[in-house]
């Protein structure tokens, strides 16, 4: 099949590497073209510009936010020019209010739109073991299917709205972010009283919270291991700020979430925003007036 | 061994059934009379006034909160009469500034305090399956490890200050507290997307947040089962405060966890504090107006 | 002088009425021609386009949003063909960022930008009785003073940084905003005691708090006042939205506005939007059970 | 009348000389008797023990909290041999639920309880402008209005239930806290774009906001004049914790008032407790990343 691929970062990197195995070829795009030297190596072809994507059956996007989608797919009228039927899955995290915006457009040229952001890191994506939340056209879903086990160990269908896809996919990374900010703060608390964030945390996440993101996090908070970052304050704050606009959108208080977005501002603020998410132990601590 | 056990309630009754059958004997001693009945049909002594614990080697105790423990050990004079060397293990989740009181209470009397509070639910002590947060005395923690084992599956030993041991127990609670909340608020908003919470809490909890707390509480807010309470709202508020005093006193603030607590305050000015901490997920969904 | 006024709304025609007087003339336009028909018999002249503005030499807007102003004014291309030196005061309450935006767009143009959002409501601008809050190129502001006195008792000028007038209006707004959700929280508090809030307020607002903001809002939330709205709660909510995304841009943590979003967005979700930003007073009482 | 008066901490002495000005004698009590000099020097007589205020008609009394009350003037036994018929006019700030206490307490006596917090500062006391909070036993309360009026400029009556005054006098502090917080994160946020919280307050506060409190903290967050303290942040802390019991014990969520508590405990945190309550402006800016 025809596929193309727009936005090699490194999540988009690996699935595009896993999709290009799967499907023996891959044209790729990328706005810095030295992104797709690997995989040109790996023997994609890359697009000479955009507007060769547009004879694609299929174009996975894997872009940073939806000022970029819009500037990238939309304005650039690539999609004018594709062929009819053309589907179009979108990776990233957006806000549902733009996947569906996203949807009508594809709907309005008889085109079919697929949002498909996924749960996991890039080396989840490398081995193929990413958890995909998928919605849309449930005809082009089903095409989609051996692609996407490609590079998810598991896809769950959310039908046939887009949006869905990308709401589930905030709520998850807002529960995320609280559960970052919960062991900081408790860590903070036991730090209070002179017992070691590590020692509280081996106790906690090896009983009610034995699970992956409270282990992941847990030990970086535990080590004060912020950098490089897997996942950054700065990426953590945008999916915050997506999932309470929202909330907002639809009505929805969520005062405990709300304090999570005061926390990761506050990490902005110390410059702390290009770290990883797990920063957020070391916020609560200098709230504390330890540092 | 000569033991008493003071406190019946649900899980007291559970750990002193366990302590019965390890140790062969018991004397038990409840305020309410009639809690006593089924642990003296099963071999357990009843005490005819507090007084009689005074001639135990070790005093277990498991009452509801600092203000109890005040009266009906402290104010009562029952460790006057006790002998020198005498073993009070705390079983209850209290605030870290009564647990060193305690300590110097006994301290003073030439007797030894010990902090074990427990995570887990009375099942979990019936199987003998808690997790034990012990702290002080260091002889007396190790002569009663044998009879911490017949009710939990591992003891954590956190040093000879008692109060390190409740301040882990109030944090994990926290933690606890919020992730209740977190699942609520993430299923309000998915449900403000027309998404079942259940879907919603079926995918986030069988991967990034599988564990106990989150697969427990997430049933029961997905099936709205709030009752009978496995652990109240009303119980979940009163750990929540100890643990903001906990900060206040330690000059920790906590701002995520304080938004639990008005939501725990919303259940109960909505009647709706002695149903179950998973009640939580219907005040967030009223909060968006949905009832 | 040859003035022009976009958006006639209920604040923009008593502006345009003010200035309309002062002048002797003025070009008004306004997306619904019908909001025009007043100033038009009072001697204003409907502009046929948008476009016969751009003979103006100074422009007036009040329109609701970024947004809005984007589409009117800017992808319009309206001053494209203004003249050389025209100065557009900008009255509307946008974002810090939109504004830094405009003033760049007419300094490309060799145009000037003055932003000058008000402090009061539709009755003071009648009376000419509003608190400007100016900032933008020194000259234009300089020529502009015998114009803005026409609608204003004060000009507050903020210096040649055109957001800085956006920053203090959101700053203001928040203020505002925080104040009544203050008073609605107190007066619930009062209430749970069987106190009613009219009495209360009238304690503290005749004294502490004896300002106009205070008392305005204190008054509406004790007779529960709630419509017609003065303010609405939407406009309120919008208002705290740009204050606090103009808090993250600048790295500006505010834990207490943050609050206070989420009960104007309780609001929302109760279907009380349109009412007075007084009606957080039963928002409040609502959380606490009483309805 | 003979009058008697305990407690003279800056706020006590104050009231505690006027009364001594109208009613012609007083007697003191004090645990720190130094400093009842000044007033014993303008005639005051000091008592030997606190045993001796049990002959007066009306005992004043002026300490700082719950819990010095309980000891200074419950258990210490002083109302067991007082005359029936005394009153005990209580000027401190308390818990309703303490209050309710106290009024029980004297009943059961045959004695008469008011309670009467007061708002204003010790100059205020000292010039006898005082606003008063008055509740309790009516007859009690018509027969004190002389002596109140020497320290007061308005009295207000607010029914026989005595913890009613001390949740207005709680209510209006949960207010005051907050206002402050309030121009602490509006000029953190006109900060994080250059203006100066000064200029900004200065226009907030002589337009809406042109009231005492507004007026006189705004000048000492824009002027950095945290020392001496007037009521400082640890005061502040302490009315605030009590208003959030308060509402916690008649169930009604502040979430706002709960974001202020959290921004008082950093002030407690980052050694800023005894400055005054006006240092929140430098908490707000150091959350900013701004020292």
């Amino acid at each position: 099949m025809k596929v193309g691929f727009v936005g090699l970062g490194r999540m988009g990197a690996e699935i595009a590497r896993r999709l290009l195995s799967k499907n023996g070829r891959l044209t790729v795009w990328n706005r810095t073209k030295g992104k797709a030297e690997g995989l040109v190596k790996e023997g994609a072809t890359l697009a000479k510009s955009l507007d060769e994507l547009a004879a694609s059956e299929i174009v996975f996007s894997m872009l940073p936010d939806d000022q970029t989608i819009d500037e990238t797919l939309l304005r650039s009228g690539v999609f004018d020019q594709a062929r009819s039927g053309i589907i179009h899955v979108n990776l990233s995290t957006i806000s549902p209010g733009f996947s569906s915006k996203l949807a009508e457009y594809h709907r309005t040229k008889g085109q079919k739109y697929v949002s498909a952001p996924v749960l996991g890191r890039p080396e989840a994506a490398r081995a193929g073991q990413l958890t995909i939340l998928a919605a849309g056209d449930p005809e082009a879903l089903a095409m989609l299917q051996p692609l996407l086990d490609s590079f998810g160990k598991k896809t769950w269908a959310l039908g046939a709205e887009a949006e869905k896809a990308n709401v589930v996919k905030l709520a998850n990374n807002l529960m995320l972010a609280a559960a970052v900010e919960s062991m900081s703060e408790a860590s903070a608390l036991v730090g209070g009283y002179g017992l070691e964030a590590g020692r509280f945390l081996e106790i906690a996440n090896s009983g009610p919270f034995a699970c992956p993101v409270y282990q992941l996090y847990g030990k970086a908070i535990a080590s004060e291991a912020f950098e490089p970052a897997g996942f950054s304050a700065r990426l953590g704050a945008k999916d915050v700020r997506l999932g309470l606009a929202a909330g907002e959108e639809a009505g929805v208080p969520m005062p405990m979430f709300s304090a999570v977005r005061d926390s990761l501002l506050e990490a902005k603020a110390l410059g702390d925003e290009e770290k990883d998410l797990a920063v957020l132990g070391r916020i609560a601590r200098a709230r504390a007036g330890r540092r």
